[in-house]
Parts: C-alpha cells; structure tokens; sequence
C-alpha cells in the first residue's frame, strides 16, 4: 500500500521525466494527471508497466472536469466521456478517479440533481471495478465547499461514490476541519495536501501558482491531516502543488524537495501522536539544539581575499589561524569567526560554508541524512576533525561543530605567526562580540526549498516572508532563527537587474556589537572600506523619528545606520562589496528589537552602487550566474 | 511647462541612474519618489541642478503617507514630519507634494476632521509657497475613491490643496470617470497615469506589483484621460507605474517603453480631439496598413540550415532565388517565402527577421522612428533594394516591404540555378500557400514592451494574455495581429527550466495550408522531420470531440493534431526543432477559427522532448542564453 505519494503535476517536464524523478527520490505511489499523460507516447498499459518498475503504484486518475450538466444532451456527453477514461483507467490498472465539483455555467445547482448524476457515474464505475472520488474546487460554480462536496455524496449513496479532500481547498476558504471527523471513513477515498503562502487573491489563481510543499507555507498542515486521519482515512498522504516554480525547475530536485516536506510532516504527526498508518516510516531523529554561528567561511581569489582580510582588520579581526593542510586562514575577535578560503576555484568572494554549533553533531547530520539532505564528503588531514557536513539547497555547506571540545574544529588550525594563539574567546580588539545573522541570498527557484530545508533539517524556525522594493528590483526576505542561529534568506523576484551591482545577489555577515558608534570610528581610522550614507537618509531619520541631535549627529559623522520597532533600537553599517558578493556589517541590536533593517537595505545597496561607479577596487565587479552551486567547494569537506 | 513626466519609482537602479534613463528618453519631467530620494548622496539643491541640467523639472515629490490621525499627538507627529519634507522640497524646488489617504488603524473616518487635517496642513504649506495634492488610495481605510477625496478638498477649501488624480486607483475600482469633469480645474493638481491587467487580485498587491504603461494593459487611458483634460487639468501627462519587471531592468530600456506609451496615448487623444495641452508633441504618422507576412528570415549555422532547407523542401518548398551579396537563400511555396541566412554568427537557429507587406513602407519607418523605435542601418550592394527596418525589443528585425514593387526585396535575390525562377505565386509543391503567422518566444522582461510595440508602432491589434501549463514552465501566450499579420508572442513565466530542450524557448514558422492530412502525408513519404504523436492523444480528442473514426484515424495515422472552437476547426503539424530553437508548422484554419490550439502546445513540447532524447540529430540541443538579441544579425540590413 502506498504511503508516500505526489501528482505528477508538481513536477516538471513529461509523464516519463515525473516518473523518474518521483521514484528516486522515494515517493511509492503518483497521481497521474491526464495532460501528463496525453503527451505521451507510452500506452496506458506500458505507463503501468514502467510504474511497477519504479515501484510506484498510480493511486489517482485526475482530473474529470464539469461532469454535471443542466443540459442533458451535454450531460450524456460527459458520461461518453467517462467511458473513455474509464478505458485509460483500466489500462493504468489504477481504480481511482478524481471527479472535481464543475465550475461551468451549465453546473447543476440542485444537490439532489448532482446526486442523481454522480450515481449513474459511479453506477457505471462499479460496473467496471472503479470508483470516484469527488473534491470540492474552491472555486466550484455550486460546491465549494467539503461539506458541500460530503452533502452531494451522501445524498447519492453509492458504494462507488466518496470524497476526495485537499487540504488547499478546505484551508483557502478558511473551513474548520474539525467537521471531517464526521465522515465516514468508508466515504473518504482520497487525500491531497498543499501548502500556501496567506495571500490575498483570487483563489484559483492563488491555487494555480502558489501553492507550497506542507512546511513551506502558512497552512496548518499537521492539524488538518489529524482531523483525516482521525476520521479513519486508511489511504496514502499525497501531495498535490500547482506552482509555478516547481513547473519549470529539475524534477529530481523538486521531488526530493517534496519527500522531505512529507517526512517533516509525518514527523509531526508521529510526535501528535497521530501516526499516519501502519507502515510508519524511519523516524528521524529529533534535532539537536542549535546554539550559535561557530564559524563562517568566506571562499575568494586572491584579490577578493585581500580586501576581505583587511577590511576584518580594519574591523578588530586578527589572524589567529591558519589551516593545518588548506589555504585557508582564521579570522577572529571575540566569539566572531571568519575562515577565508583561497583554496577552491572561487571568482571575486562568496559565502561558503555556515559553521553552526549543535549540541551533538553528529545526531544533527543523522537527521540531515533521514531528511534527504545531502550530506558531504570530507576529506581528512592528519590531527584534523571529523565535520560533519550537509549542503543546503544553494549549495552552501552546513557543518554541524562543537567549538568548545577539544577535538573539534579548531584543532584544523595552528596559531598563525605572532597571533596571540587560537584560545577560545578574548581575541582581537574587543569591538565585536560574535556572529548576530548571516544573510544568504537564494536563487528565487529555491527560496521556498531553503526556507523548508532550514526548518525540517535543522528545526530552525522560519518568519513570514517580506518584500522590499530595492532599487534593483524586488527582494524577498524570509528569516529563520534557532537558538543563537540567525539566517536571512533573501531572492529577488524575478532576478536582481543584470545590470546591477553583485549579481548573483550580495551576501554578508553581519557581526554584533555593543558600540555600533565607536567600532565605526575605529573602523574607519582603521581605514575600513565603510559605505558612505547621505544626509538626505539623516534628515529622514529626523523627520521619521526626532531623535537626540547629538545622537543624530554621531550616526550622520560615522555613517551608522538606525532603525527602531516597538521593542527596541538597531544601528548597523556596512562595507561596499568587497571583491565579489560578499560584504560584512556591524549590528547593535537592542534585546527587545528583533529585525535586521530590512527597509534600510535599499539605501545600502544605493551607497555600494555608488562606491562600483567610483571605482572602488572593483567592489562591484559581475561574476558570472554559473558560480551558484560552486559554494560546495569547502575547505573543510 | 512639463509635457511628459514619469516617477521615478517606474524605473531600476539610484536616483543618479533614473533621473539619466528618463532625460534619454525625452522626458521633460519627473515626479520624484521619496524612497529614491533617501537613498542619494546628492543634497536636494543638487538634485534640483542636475535635473535642470538634464532638462528636468520636478513635478511632484511624493509621498507624504498617513498624515491624518485621531492621535493628536500622533497628528503633531505628523506636521512635525511634513515641515521637514517642506524643506526637503525647497531644495528641490518643487512646489507640489503628494498626500495620500491614510491606511493606519488610526485614521480618521470623519471627513470634515480630515479636511480640517487637511487644511491645517495646507496652511503650512501654503506660508511656504507650496502646495498639497491629495490622493485616494484605492485601499485607503476611509478615503479609497476619488469621489472621497474630492469631498475631503471640498469641505477643507483651501488654496493650497487640491487633487491627484491616479488612472489606477479609479479603474481598479471601477469607478465611473465621467464624475471627473464636475471637478474645477482648479482644483486639479496632478495627474498619474497607470494601465494594468485585468487581475482578480487584492488591489494593493494589483497595484505594486502589475501596473502597466498605458497602453500595455487593459484600462481605457485615452478615454480617462480625456475626462480629466476636458475638466481643464492643465498639467504634465505623468507615468506612474509599480511593476515588478522595471524594478529590476535597465531603466533606459524601460524609459523608452514608457516615452512610446506617452506618445500613443497622446496620439490617440488626439484622435479623439482632446489635444492634452498648447505644446502638442510632433505627431507620428498614421501607422499604414499590415497586409501579410513578406518573408521570415531564420539566421542558422551550416548544421541547422542543413536541417532546416531540408524540412523546408520536404514540405514542398523549392529553393527559388540566392542574395546578390550575402549567404542568404530564399525557399519559397506558394505566397510563403523563407529566407535562410548563414552569414551571421549563429549556433543553431532563430528567427532573425520579419518581412512585413506594408501599404507604404517610408511611412511605416517614419512612424516607427517617431515612436522611438530603433531603425536598422543598412548595408546595400548595388541592384539591391533599400529595405526600411526596425528593430523589436526582442531583437528581431522588422522589415517593412512591398512584394509586389518592382524595386523591392526581391531584387535583392538571382534566381537560384535550376530553380524556377523568382517571379511572384505558384512556386513549389503547392501544399501551402503563405505564412499564417509566426511565433516569437519574448525574454519574459519584454512580454509587455512586445507588445506595446506592436501595437503602438505598428498598429496591431494585441489579444488578451493567456496561459498554458506546458511541461517545462507556465507560458504566458498572446496574439498580435493586423490584416493578414498574426504574431504569436509567447514568454516563459519566471523562465523556461534550464534543463528542457530548446533554451532559450523555441519559435516556429506556421504555414498555411488548405489540406493539412495531404501535406502531412507528402511531407511524411519526403522524410520531413515531424514530431510523431501519441494514441493517448487522440484517445483523448476522441473523449473530448467524439471525432468521425475515419478522420480520427488519419489524423492518428500523420500525427495531425486537431482543435476546434465555436468559430470552427484548426489541424496542424510541427517539425522537430532543426538545430536551434526553431521548428516549422503547418496549419489548416477554418474561416472561423481565430486561436492556434495553444492548449496542444505541452503535447507537442513533450514530443519536441522525446525527440531531443532519441537523439535526432540534436534537435534540442542548448544554446546559450547569451544568444539574446543577436537576432539584429540580419541580412537585409
């Protein structure tokens, strides 16, 4: 019996491309949608065959629109119809068939009339060995509803006839599940599950485009689900996401996307003590507790690696390390770590490697690895650790540590000539503290995949997405947190401007300070390559907030950045890029304040624009897209 | 005075970059966004210079957000916050700030306490020589339609305030403009202008996200307009448009498309016998009349013209004539002519050129060239004939021509050896008789300037925007046409996946055809490379159209596919994509049909697929994306 299962509409390219990629990445079961397989060449029974090869069951037929009819003529037409799919059906050797509520002009009103209709088709399903499994569309000319759809199928009592419920559908209309207890679990045929971001639009369109793997999106998936289940649904868990995204990028990878949105999920319902069904699949293990950014790796060319080096300098970093066997070197002050790698084939600088501290390592990759995250090799020097290691969705490598045990991380490195040793803590000029976020720009195909990844592998917890309208386009911006862990995921919409400066998209570390004002002034006496920020940006901080003129005049002097909420202060400032993507901010966050300026990002990217047309050391340089991926170039792998 | 402005918002990148792209393009005015402005190292007395020296007045400053409240000291707050924009607006020497309707929790609902807000503000405003123009946003918490706020500057009278007029926040919410004419001229203070889509869609997001230049969407602007110059409005003509693609493209491009949305727009008023204002614009001619398609120019390697001329001669073209100078061939059939370029640098295939039948191809040029389109240099050899071209935004040149004139293009052209010689009709096998149309696939940051171009500069008629799920990414479709030219414009949304063959998305040539199964079968014996479809297809048309089993079977037997509409019935064919992204087709239409079958185009993509895996001669293989725009490579320049 099927467990896993997801319709071949999720999924991008032709019915043979589906099926590939749905059995690789573990799925035992399809819905197969008919466009998928009008377009192909295989006869049914031949696409039932390459099925049992793959080891997929086909659970559904879908869809059969607008059975109903005012119009007799119309109506016996559409049960001619249905004798053909019931053909296809048969040699699919598949026994279910999704009959969707009609969005015609032509619909039926009448329940008891639907009823009549549904009957003579299930009678004629019967007769064949099949059945029908009704769904109300959100968008249905008089069903919309899965009451609506549960009142028509009792009212047409056959044995043929039940439900078929999608959690987009009960969810978009904003229903109480609850009342799906109610059903009989004999009646309840088939269930779909999507995900959703809450937008305001028209629901088919919001259907059509948007939906999301469960775990992606806003949608109480878990509760929905315990409501089916409790019901006495015995039938797979089957996802169904109609996304505009999915549709165009490489099915292996979407499918693997959506295995691990079902795992997480089922998960979940283990730990409701709800499980799914007999066959309850390996349980990951539960994730450790993230505690704080260990390290972060910055992979560059020499000239890249140069202007990042001395802009840490300039910012309090000293050289503390250097690696045992790799041409890589320890940055560090206070708690705040910076590995700069020369070693892989990198054009200008990129953010390579997250170093995160869990509290057991290696149960973390256990998890990452029961969660199809790909785990990386690493090759070992002598005397040196044993990472553990996954890559996330944009190629960033991901390396579970425990910085404070005496055969971790640190013992990769030897003290560098004339620094004060790699002691934990207490290096460097005292000015920052630690690691506050990372930012991560995402290609825009896979922010909602890195959003999931974060979540489900790691248990970090995603925010909802904002938008801010950048001067070179649109940027989403999605944080997730776990414990001392902050990520922010960014991806333009669309793309950022080829013409802009940083494509692909700018990434940075910000580091946290208790005196943003004066590790500026230092920084800058330093010779720290700091952004220049207007007086028009001051004189709106003015005009927004009135602050303290001494306070207004020291951000405007040092080009310190300020923003507030309702629970605290921000003041932040940043370099130009330096030599490729990578930049580096200095964060004070007051403890109540939890965002990172995201509204001030716009006039960031204005003042590095600025600094590329000035000439700036090549700030602003173009790398070319092809480097997205090559961050799994880690030094530490 | 300003005759033509535009926000700064509608365009990518700074302030400095903006203020550049709209001076390009002929602007004499810009509305300057607050945001943009924040954003720049240039003090406001600086910005005032620059635009001066770039031609530029600022026409507005905008926005000045929520400033009534029933928070008195919030209000405060507020009048603090607008005497520090006053002075902004001093420096800038503008005189005119935009206010729009609050959408706080905490605005107020009565409206004589908002004109008393009003009007206090106002007052201010007016002691410093400014003044306020007042706008309701269509999401506005108590003011969202113009009537609102027209009652707000009524009850508040006050000199100094006055009304902003915004074409989307009227149509979105479907109000009658008409109502716009009781408004004193006076009292009209600024007039934005936004075209969109039809969207069923929260009106914010609608608003920040799709907005079109006039003309690119589905609002009546020349009739909009027309209300409000026949109400006396007496100020600029003023581009507002929120859209996600401008955000992020080259702002000269997008400036450019905007200036020709202005001067259509403005051409149809005048049509209309509502000249806007005393400095009427220097008027494009009137576009002649499109009577068919001239020839298409594909611009191919040795490979794929091999391929090519050999699908065209199995399909009964004869190779008739060879350029004086240049590697050019042409194919012709009938009225359907071909011309094969392997003189540029090209990998595989693409459609380089239209030949467009025009009633009089000089005043086709002037307008295009008044409408800011870019005219094609030309290299002529003697004897050949002086061809007036423009460039599309997608790079394709548009040839304007006439046949049937003795001095033109086909003189360019010597009889090919044993070939028939060049004179016009009856040339070939006779299965088709001339080009149906041609479809063009857009980068999808063009989809809306394709269209506005031809429409606006070569008078077509564009149709609604439709969808398709094909299997490699959701396509946005849409028809142009004019007499006997029809254009099919087609994008990938987001894009086309990077792993389906034919990327960048293939274009194609359909012939036209009286007996679509004849051609098919003489093209089949003559080894013709046509995509052979599947039983689960016609299974399927079957289902749907419970076809005559005869036809059924031949269509089954040539791989025709079929559709039909309530104005009649469409067969047709492709080949497989010939050593590029271009593949040919063959139609039947009856009188009545207007579509293309759009909805087969996922089954032929598959096939397209099937055929790239079986290796057929490479017919899918990738090209780079780089590839863009190289289509000005043509060979009658």
């Amino acid at each position: 019996m099927t467990t896993h299962a997801i319709a071949t509409v999720c999924l991008s390219g032709t019915l043979e491309d589906k099926l590939d990629a749905a059995a690789a990445a573990g799925f035992d079961g399809v819905e197969l949608f008919e466009p998928d397989l009008v377009a192909s060449p295989l006869p049914p029974a031949e696409v039932r065959a390459r099925c049992t090869d793959l080891g997929l069951s086909i659970d559904l037929y879908q869809p059969f629109r607008d059975l109903d009819s005012t119009d007799p003529e119309r109506f016996a037409a559409n049960l001619r119809r249905a004798e053909r799919k019931f053909d296809v059906m048969a040699g699919l050797g598949t026994d279910t068939v999704l009959v969707c509520s009609s969005v015609g002009a032509d619909a039926v009103a009448d329940p008891d009339l639907i009823a009549e209709q549904l009957h003579a088709l299930a009678e004629r399903a019967h007769a064949r060995g099949l059945r029908i499994a009704y769904e109300a569309l959100a968008w249905g000319t008089h069903v919309d509803t899965y009451d609506g759809s549960w009142d028509v199928v009792r009212r047409a009592d056959h044995p043929s006839l039940g439900l078929c419920l999608d959690s987009f559908h009960v969810l978009s209309r904003g229903s109480d599940p609850a009342g799906i207890r109610a059903i009989p679990a004999a009646k309840l045929f088939f269930l779909q599950l999507a995900d959703a971001p809450r937008l305001r639009m028209d629901v088919l369109q919001w259907s059509r485009h948007h939906r999301l793997f469960p775990g992606q999106g806003a949608f109480d998936l878990p509760a929905f689900v315990e409501h089916v289940l409790g019901a006495g649904y015995p039938g797979p868990l089957s996802l169904e996401v109609f996304n505009d995204v999915y549709r165009q990028s490489d099915p292996r990878r979407t499918a693997t996307d959506a295995m691990r949105s079902l795992l997480a999920l089922r998960e979940q319902l283990v730990r409701r003590a709800a499980p799914p069904d007999g066959t309850v699949a390996v349980r990951p293990p539960a994730p450790p507790a993230l505690t704080g950014h260990a390290f972060t790796e910055i992979a560059a060319d020499d000239a890249g690696a140069a202007r990042i080096a001395g802009a840490l300098e300039a910012l309090g970093f000293v050289r503390s390390g250097r690696h045992r066997s790799k041409p890589v070197e320890l940055f560090e002050q206070g708690g705040a770590r910076v590995l700069l790698n020369t070693g892989p084939p990198a054009a200008g600088s990129e953010i390579a490697a997250l170093g995160l501290e869990s509290a057991d390592p290696p149960r973390s990759a256990a998890r990452a690895a029961a969660l199809h995250a790909p785990l990386l090799p690493r090759r070992r020097g002598p005397a040196e650790a044993d990472l553990a290691a996954v890559a996330a969705p944009d190629g960033t490598s991901v390396f579970f540590c425990r910085t404070d045990s005496p055969d971790g991380w640190r013992t990769d490195f030897v003290a560098a000539p004339g620094a004060g040793g790699t002691g934990a803590g207490g290096t460097g000029a005292g000015f920052v503290h630690g690691i506050d976020h990372v930012a991560l720009a995402q290609p825009y195909d896979q922010f909602d995949e890195a959003a999931l990844f974060y979540r489900a592998v790691l248990g970090m917890e995603p925010e909802p997405t904002a938008e801010i309208a950048a001067p070179f386009g649109v940027v989403r911006d999605r944080v997730v947190t776990a414990g001392g862990v902050r990520l922010v995921l960014t991806a333009s919409l669309l793309r950022r401007g080829g013409w802009a400066p940083g494509v692909p998209d700018p990434q940075y570390i910000a580091f946290g300070t208790t005196d943003a004002l004066g590790t500026a002034r230092a920084a800058r006496a330093a010779g720290a390559p700091l952004l220049d920020i207007g007086d028009n940006y001051y004189d709106d901080l003015d005009a927004r907030y009135a602050l303290d003129p001494d306070l207004l005049a020291e951000l405007r002097e040092l080009g310190v950045m300020y923003d507030r909420d309702a629970g605290g202060e921000y003041r932040h400032f940043a370099t130009e890029l330096l030599g490729g993507r990578v930049f580096l901010q200095v964060v004070q966050r007051s403890p109540g304040y939890d965002g990172h300026a995201a509204t001030d990002a716009p006039v960031r990217m204005a003042a590095q624009r600025r600094r590329r047309l000035a000439g700036a050391g090549g700030g602003g340089q173009r790398t070319s897209a092809g480097r997205f991926g090559s961050n799994a170039q880690s030094s530490t792998r």
